[in-house]
């Protein structure tokens, strides 16, 4: 009896793993993250796929009853399947180390995150500095995400920032877009005056990374914020410095 | 008429995804990377999934006939499996840039890659730095890997080093571990005296993650210099600044 952690990839159900559909298979329980706004596949043809009946679970309730999954867990085997890589989510770690601190068994089935398929504009994985997010502004101030930009830039590392969306409100398919992004954090440059970015700055924007009708486009931020990337999810990445070969990739994308 | 680049995850040839196997199955011609001292499945169990004929690649044919590989699928379905990641090697996305520049469409399946595999020790992946590669010391010198961590550690952040291995000579399964990586490092801290690394300093040692027999140990650097991790992959984590969840999460691998 086991907990399984199983990373469905960013496209679609197609980008499940063998060995995370064997294991979805097997559980007696399969939760779904709702999160499927953002994913090439309704929990239909999920359940379509692995032959299997497929409870919705928001993230709020995993972090609520997360005791009561682990408990689930110790009777009979309990797969959760998450969007993207499993330990994209604090939410999805804390579940992971509650239950090994429970004594219940975890499997963890990784898949890709959004972390490296980023490798796809052609800029160099190991150049990412520390990763940030972009809150709504009713949620948060952008003060973090602009200082983690200036850091990582004044020390020559690119910055992905991944852009807020309501997990709970599936409802409202309510996610930041990449312009939307841009206004936020050009307005933090006006009140902090750093000068780590400025409507000049050459920046990538990515939509749908993963999928098959994924995005791409450089810029500066001032024409990013002109361009509608189409549905979710957006991320946008400021770039550190650029090795030639790099620059020569992000043309590709203008 | 397409390249094909198909990660083939970390562990074995189940870590496959479903869209992965469909494309190798299409394609005339499947290459595989060299690679598999350090993966789970042979060429051999690779074909028998696949049920097609696979062609050994070593890295550095790749790089020098890239140009041949990338007319090879002007005229047809070409793959090339990839351990890990795509994007996870330069060679890979010099090859999926020269691809697009051909005019040869190049379809990328994206997998699990060691870059977030090691959110499995419980460290926030966002709070990873730049990520470092430690050298043997034939093929060069630790400073740039040392002076990653000094400047990620400065700044509060996690260092990934990734460890040195001969990809292209895998007769001689040559592959660094983690007692030879900490060696290499206190000597540079001997050498640069900047204080990032001691004896004390608390690191991770990980081994084959994502396999099923993966190793995570935390432990001083002088306590982890001294423990037989088994067989490759190695990598070594040092931690930056630690969030009390993260620092509870380390305590599981003591």
């Amino acid at each position: 009896m086991a907990l399984f952690l199983i990373g469905l990839g960013l496209g679609n159900i197609k980008d499940i793993t063998l060995a995370g559909l064997e294991l979805a298979k097997q559980a007696s329980v399969v939760y779904l993250e709702h999160y499927t706004s953002a994913y090439g596949s309704s929990p239909q043809d999920i359940e379509a796929v692995i032959g299997k009946f497929v409870r919705l679970a928001f993230r709020q309730d995993l972090e609520q009853k997360m005791a009561d999954l682990i408990e689930e867990a110790r009777g009979q085997d309990v797969a959760l399947l998450v969007v993207g890589d499993v330990f994209s989510a604090t939410t999805h770690i804390a579940l992971y180390l509650e239950a090994r601190k429970a004594g219940v068994p975890v499997r963890v089935v990784f898949n890709a995150s959004i972390m490296t398929a980023v490798g796809l504009t052609g800029l160099e994985l190991y150049k990412f500095g520390k990763t940030t997010s972009i809150p709504f502004r009713s949620k948060g101030a952008a003060s973090t995400p602009y200082a983690v930009i200036a850091q990582n830039k004044a020390i020559g590392l690119h910055t992905l920032c991944l852009l807020d969306l309501e997990l709970d409100h599936p409802e409202e398919k309510r996610f930041m877009t990449i312009p939307q992004a841009i206004d936020i954090l050009l307005a933090e440059e006006q009140t902090q005056h750093l000068g780590a970015i400025s409507e000049q700055t050459v920046a990538i924007g990515c939509a749908r990374l993963g999928q098959d009708d994924a995005a791409i486009k450089t810029g500066t931020l001032g024409s990013l914020a002109q361009l509608d990337f189409g549905g979710p999810l957006h991320c946008l990445i400021i770039p550190g410095t650029l090795h030639f070969v790099e620059e020569e990739a992000l043309e590709m994308w203008r």
